[in-house]
């Protein structure tokens, strides 16, 4: 085992993501695609609005008829929405006409309904409109054939709105990520059973799943293993067949009993101890051509490994925003230990502080859960002081 | 119909839609509660750790016993993780130990395996180490009986992994708010199918649907209704059985065919005519006993309504931060009708300057999906320059 950086860690996992982060494409209901990236771009497949209608209700005449105004016109009839194709409007006379029903052949301008008074069959327009005033002309939101939304571009309510207008009911959007979650420990119970002396709740299921989830993917199969390398290969078995990635937790430190090396250093991990607190011992694997990351088993270390070489991965797949990251001004002081990036638990105070809120250790899954933000303190600073420029992570 | 401004309408919304926010609480599986916002503060069942425990894989000592290091002592045995209750370390001796393995009784201090050497029965032990190092003392996270996680905390990854460390399975999270959608409109056609002559694609539908699922709420039951009071009547039926707030959408302006005013007005709605451009008509109404929130049928007025009057109470019942709101600075003129509070569709530029992608058209449901922000013009001003600050929402 080699003491590796930070750095270096992520270039290999992010090399061996890469394939895995090429998801196709698949073709579902419009709101099926909410939140989700568009894999082409889509053409107007027709004119925007789809025909010339009315901006009021009102009515339409021929500007020309109605440059002297006032002046009273005939009134030929009422289109209503949903009137289909209109008659053509006659010269010298008005058509009573609704917001966004067509406007009739002969017809170039509407009348605002307060600038009218209705005297039996008669209207008298109180004021002069010029050609196209009030009027939507065909088109003039979109062309056919121009780019409606373009690939790439991940879907919320108003591209789902100008691709439902346009008539489009179902569009080709990126196929979400399948990962798999295996956490192993012989020690490891679900919440919500009951711990026996030495037992632990196994926190790495839910956090992993949760997080895989906040970053817009979807986890194909989860496992739970004790330490044997048969039922972890069973689990990987399975996973491999089911996800494009695949993450464990624990058995991959020193000791004597772990499982996650035992199984797959053979079979060409590379097993590493990383220059990071916490999360020190990390693998990366390929197993039956699917990328493994290994965590290590403490729930902190699971957690913040995951978010530093796997999470800004499936965002960007998923076409989220990263995760906002900038620097702060630190309200206390801190120590670190030489030639380790440390990830420390942070509070956000103000715009522009943050404090340490909890102790350095890789087990204080309630110190996390408490925190809202990581700070990074580099591997050649051993101290901080109050006031120092650090940077930060918001969780 | 009075003119009414954009405030006095908001305050309106807000005092119809306030008990209606006040959702209840249901107990969920702790995935199910991901994203979603805690009912009850939850204090710790248990402590955690839940017994003290071994930060390193390595021996367990008295520290008494290594105070002169180097020293060898016998080894006693392993102690795995998910031991259960290992017996007593007897004075003299050192017991191998896993990370996470429970510290036996006499232990007070774990030697990392890096310091030891290993001989037959014997372990070397090559540096002294303080009562304390290297364990993790039970309840040094959170004690049982003390805060967790607090109530009205949008559930995290980091939050579930604590609730699941301390053995948690199920929370209590406030219920998500039940919203129906009504489209009204003859003329509306579902996308997918062929629309003919003076028919358009409905999508307002989709848009509000999408939008009360970006707010976090989840939508009950949608229903579209040509412009037939008895269609309405049955739609608003359903929805007021099914949901907490009813939104619709058209048949609330000055026309002949107002199939949401003329059946609503006389039983206590107020119409109103905005002092907002897009988005004019506008009424509130309550229908046995549920809000209902009316907006204008152009499609641009519809989301834009949406997003002032009711995403910010979706949003914030949701847990939902706010959507961002931020002065920039105009890149391009505008000018604005007086006495109309104006939302133009903007495309954010850098970090501090945004310039008008679209017409201020309610039709323009192509040109609001290339946008990413609303620009807001107040109603005292007729015209913006080139530099002017101006009020942006991101989109």
């Amino acid at each position: 085992m080699t003491h590796v950086s930070v750095d270096e860690h992520a270039v290999r996992v992010a090399a061996l993501l890469g394939p895995a982060l090429e998801v196709g494409a698949e073709r579902v209901p419009l709101l099926s695609a909410l939140g989700r990236v568009l894999a082409n771009d889509v053409l107007a497949p027709v004119d925007l609005p789809l025909f010339t209608n009315s901006q009021m209700d009102g009515y339409a005449v021929r500007s020309a008829d109605v440059a002297n105004a006032p002046v009273t016109l005939p009134i030929a009839g009422v289109i209503p929405a949903a009137a289909g194709e209109p008659p053509a409007l006659a010269p010298g006379a008005a058509v009573r006409i609704m917001t966004g029903a067509p406007v009739p052949k002969g017809a170039d301008a509407v009348i605002p309904i307060e600038d009218t008074t209705v005297d039996g069959g008669s209207v008298t327009i109180t004021r002069a409109r010029s050609a196209g005033e009030y009027v939507r002309e065909r088109g003039s939101d979109v062309r056919s054939g121009a780019l409606l939304v373009e690939r790439g571009r991940m879907l919320s309510s108003r591209h789902l709105a100008a691709l439902a207008a346009a008539g489009i009911g179902n569009v080709d959007v990126r196929q979400v990520l399948r990962v798999a979650v295996i956490t192993t420990g012989s020690e490891l119970v679900p919440p919500g059973e009951e711990a026996l002396p030495g037992q632990v709740y196994d926190a790495n299921a839910v956090a992993l799943i949760a997080a895989v989830r906040m970053c817009g993917a979807r986890v194909a199969l989860s496992r739970r293993v004790v330490d044997d390398p048969a039922q972890l290969l069973a689990a990987l078995d399975e996973a491999a067949s089911a996800a494009d990635l695949i993450l464990t937790s624990g058995g991959i430190s020193k000791g004597d009993f772990e499982v996650v090396r035992e199984l797959l250093e053979p079979r060409g991990a590379t097993v590493v101890h990383l220059a990071m607190q916490p999360g020190g011992p990390q693998a990366t694997a390929v197993f039956e051509g699917v990328p493994v990351i290994c965590f290590p088993g403490n729930p902190v270390s699971t957690q913040i490994s995951f978010e530093v070489f796997v999470a800004p991965h499936l965002r960007r797949t998923a076409g989220l925003a990263p995760e906002r990251r900038e620097t702060r001004t630190l309200s206390s002081g801190v120590h670190s230990i030489a030639g380790r990036r440390q990830f420390l638990r942070g509070t956000l105070v103000g715009d522009a502080h943050v404090e340490v809120s909890s102790g350095p250790g890789s087990h204080l899954v309630a110190g996390l859960a408490a925190s809202d933000a990581l700070i990074v303190v580099p591997e050649d600073v051993t101290g901080l002081e109050p006031g120092d420029p650090v940077e930060v992570w918001h969780l």
